[in-house]
């Protein structure tokens, strides 16, 4: 039997593109000779179609669409995804499902059991879970078919009381195929081939994993699918961040030995992998190709640039640097370098003469109160404009550039230097931003060696510098990964040796600045928990502030 | 024996805040020789924690909350919800649990069984469902005690597959309790009543009802709580947006007549009143005092102000003119009008140097390109520069002015007059946004007569009129209302009788923005659907757009 796994960068409610992708996939599998084809969970529209689910006509046309795929299913059998009205009187409206096609139509659908319901996942907010286990036929076969979560039950304090794979391999079952939309963090390759080969292992079978690959605003799907045979042994791992196709003889697999492997990214490879593909489909899918981002000669703007022109071209990252009385000289010089390595475009907007005008309109108002925060925060929402108003003229989109160190502890201006359509480093914290620049420069010096070493500053005050307000990043990067990524308390974090007034100060830092994340752009996903839609927190509160 | 509730405004992980509150209760309650006084759901930690959830020194806390409180429940028992960790081995981590707590110490937990996990609700994200059913037996009577939503699964097509309160009546109950947090909407009010009243009538029990009062953030809680007899009329209906008190005998509830109903209110008042409770507990939970806005001579900043007004008094708000060369004579007059009926502060700020700043500076850039929308927001940018310098300079919390009309179709601009901490208006229609007018002028023209009655306009360019670049607010609340309220899709819409080509081109303006509207401000929820966190929506997607 032949067995093929297509890879697929789907686009969110675009049945069309979808369609004609799988549709695509089909045809050459049908050329092929292969048996059976496998697309990713809710390939059909999508992952994750969010509040589309809750609209009637966004699932009869997922239905319409996979319909329509069935037709070229002739001699190839296919398994998509899609969501499909729950057939029972109670319960939630929908399933998660999995459709096998075959002979024109669709001849069998399985829901999902287990629906993540954790961090960026709210599948039970549409989905009924299943609760009835039968395997596929086809071809003298027993094919355990399970949807993503249904094979990640197997930790050691199940987050689940049941495990559909259990039920499944009481019906005897010669091969797993599971279908997914398992999104990248920079732990989840080394986690996601560890849970499989516990299935693998487990049920001594086969195990056949299609996941979805492309950016979905801000979840990054890898691919990275899998063949494991039956002694838990990776057969073939497909590409990372790239669509991919390949066909399996499933008589190989446990015969022949082990195919190949991909090369195995470090941490901030991958990081930086996804980061470009982040930025890139965001683009793509809508309909935009150039990007706008303020220079600041600082660390942060210089590498989401350098992410931009992998992303995007060179030609169509427009730089903007927009100095002010306090900015330092170098700040022109390093930022002009670094264009000029990229040869992406670039225009100087001083901002003195706004920032002035701001301050004798305000001159009345503010009462002869000294210099502060306010000043400071007029300079960033100065540029914020100055950036904007390019962005509406020539419809560039703004790129963000603060990093997920200042976005968590509020060292940011809202309107500001906080603008922006997308947030390219919001889950890359500061020390993590260091390491991605040193990775740009491992073959020739793109980014300014003086960018990275000099000190950080926001540049708004005279001889201001970032550890004046802020601990070190070292400190302060542990700090908030034990935090934000371990649900760490206080007294935890405490007990592992940082200061008590230190860890407090950052706590109450990071949850009194809850409003001013509420207002930030989606920020590329990359860690265990970014801010965003997988971290969830009341603004007015009271805990650790 | 005598019941108490205690309908409270908790503050979200102000254990000390919310421990004092029920304490003080307790008390007062022993005083009076209460035998049970019934708190609401979750009242240790405040409704909703969401993710401080995920923290276990977050539980601990309210478990040591707890403990403190039962030592205050000697003779008179009580009744509180809290979230507590779940003690079998398999399923997430956390119940969601009402405690029973007498001589001193927490005699029984009961957990939810129902976890709502739709629009504003993610219970399932945290919380394990209970499966096991018992009634609490005290002083001779067993009482049938459920969790909010556990009484919910009356409808002809459940939600749910299983019933608790089918479960507990197994048990023979006397009573039934239910601890709520059940946030307002204007059509709550009804609906909740009806659910409670079927409740009654099916399990044929008295019912004692206890809801959250104030706001959360976003959430608002309208308190009403409610006791019905076991002929399911309603005995007792508690104050609405405030916080209460009362001690029935439960034998009174069954042989005496009805005792009190509320005023109903009408929909425009009861969200009136929602939404000077909003603002007034986020200021009021945050420690600030003062707002600012920025009064534009229209209705929604003018309807915004009278709320501030109410809800903060007439001092505490200040309002900033910022007329432009587009700002018609009126514009001004009216806005000063306003502000000396209720006597508030207000400045006068003219934008045209800052705009000109701006315009120079953009010009050898802007490549003589004609005026467009990218003026047209550098002017609403300038005034949102204005206003947070102000607001930073003071300690101001800038009130957001935008209706729920603008916001769905896009009509407002980023960092410009989306700017703000909280949206007062963002939920409302347009439409009722003049009913709230008329109803703040019901007995006094407090509201300029022509800032109702003048067309609304952005004042941006020349002439302008929102009906320009709108269709009109009746019509395109209706099909707006339709589609977020009803999630009802083209198809159906225009199958009201709406014209094709308008729905189609409003339902795609509603989809291409929602990127602005992730990064607006927590909105005020009045409504079953409000944007926000009741409302999650893919950004890049396809679908109808």
């Amino acid at each position: 039997m032949k067995i093929a796994l297509a890879q697929l960068n789907y686009h969110i409610g675009n049945f069309s593109s979808n369609k004609d992708k799988i549709i695509s996939a089909i045809k050459k599998s049908t050329k092929e000779s292969v048996d059976l084809v496998v697309f990713a969970e809710l390939a059909v529209s999508g992952y994750p179609p969010r509040d589309f689910l809750e609209f009637n006509d966004f699932i009869l046309q997922c239905n319409k669409t996979v319909d329509e795929i069935a037709k070229y299913c002739t001699s190839t059998a296919a398994i998509v995804g899609l969501p499909t009205f729950n057939k029972n009187e109670k319960g939630k409206p929908l399933n998660n499902s999995a459709a096998f096609l075959y002979q024109g139509e669709v001849k069998k659908i399985i829901n999902k059991t287990l629906l993540p319901n954790y961090d960026i996942f709210d599948e039970y907010r549409y989905f009924e879970p299943n609760n009835s286990f039968e395997c596929i036929n086809f071809k003298g076969r027993k094919i355990a078919l399970s949807i993503c979560e249904d094979l990640w039950n197997v930790q050691d304090n199940p987050l689940y009381t049941i495990n559909p794979m259990d039920e499944l391999a009481h019906h005897n079952p010669d091969l797993m195929i599971n279908i997914a939309a398992s999104p990248y963090n920079y732990h989840q390759t080394k986690v996601r081939k560890e849970v499989l080969k516990r299935n693998a292992k487990k049920y001594k079978l086969p195990l056949f994993y299609v996941n979805h690959v492309g950016a979905q605003t801000e979840l990054l799907f890898d691919g990275g699918s899998l063949v494991l045979n039956s002694n838990s042994d990776i057969y073939d791992e497909m590409k990372y961040f790239e669509e991919d196709y390949r066909v399996y003889n499933i008589e190989d697999i446990q015969t022949k030995s082990v195919k190949h492997i991909s090369p195995e990214y470090s941490e901030i490879e991958s990081i930086h992998k996804a980061l470009v593909m982040g930025v890139r489909n965001y683009f793509q899918k809508l309909g935009f190709t150039k990007a706008i981002l303020g220079l600041s000669g600082g660390i942060d703007s210089a590498v989401t640039a350098a992410i931009a022109a992998e992303a995007l071209g060179s030609d169509n990252v427009y730089n903007v640097l927009m100095p002010s009385r306090y900015s330092s000289s170098h700040s022109v010089d390093d930022s002009i370098e670094l264009v000029n390595n990229y040869r992406m475009p670039h225009d100087i907007i001083e901002i003195e003469d706004a920032f002035n005008s701001f301050e004798s309109s305000l001159k009345p108002y503010f009462k002869g109160l000294p210099f502060n925060i306010a000043e400071e925060n007029l300079q960033a929402r100065t540029r914020g404009v100055l950036l904007m108003a390019l962005s509406n003229k020539f419809g560039y989109i703004l790129l963000n550039t603060s990093n997920k160190s200042e976005a968590a502890v509020g060292y940011g201006t809202l309107y500001g230097d906080m603008n922006g359509g997308l947030s390219v480093l919001g889950d890359v914290y500061k020390t993590q931003v260091f390491e991605l620049a040193r990775f740009i420069n491992k073959e020739k010096e793109l980014i300014p060696e003086n960018i990275i070493t000099k000190p950080p500053s926001a540049e708004l005050r005279p001889d201001q510098k970032d550890s004046d307000s802020l601990p070190d990043y070292d400190i302060l990067d542990e700090v908030l990964y034990q935090y934000i990524e371990h649900r760490k308390g206080p007294k935890e974090i405490i007990a592992m040796g940082f200061d008590v007034k230190l860890v407090n100060r950052i706590l109450k830092l990071v949850n009194t600045n809850e409003y001013k994340r509420y207002q930030t752009p989606p920020i590329l996903r990359v860690s265990t928990k970014a801010f965003g839609m997988g971290r969830r927190m009341p603004i007015v509160a009271k805990y650790l502030s």
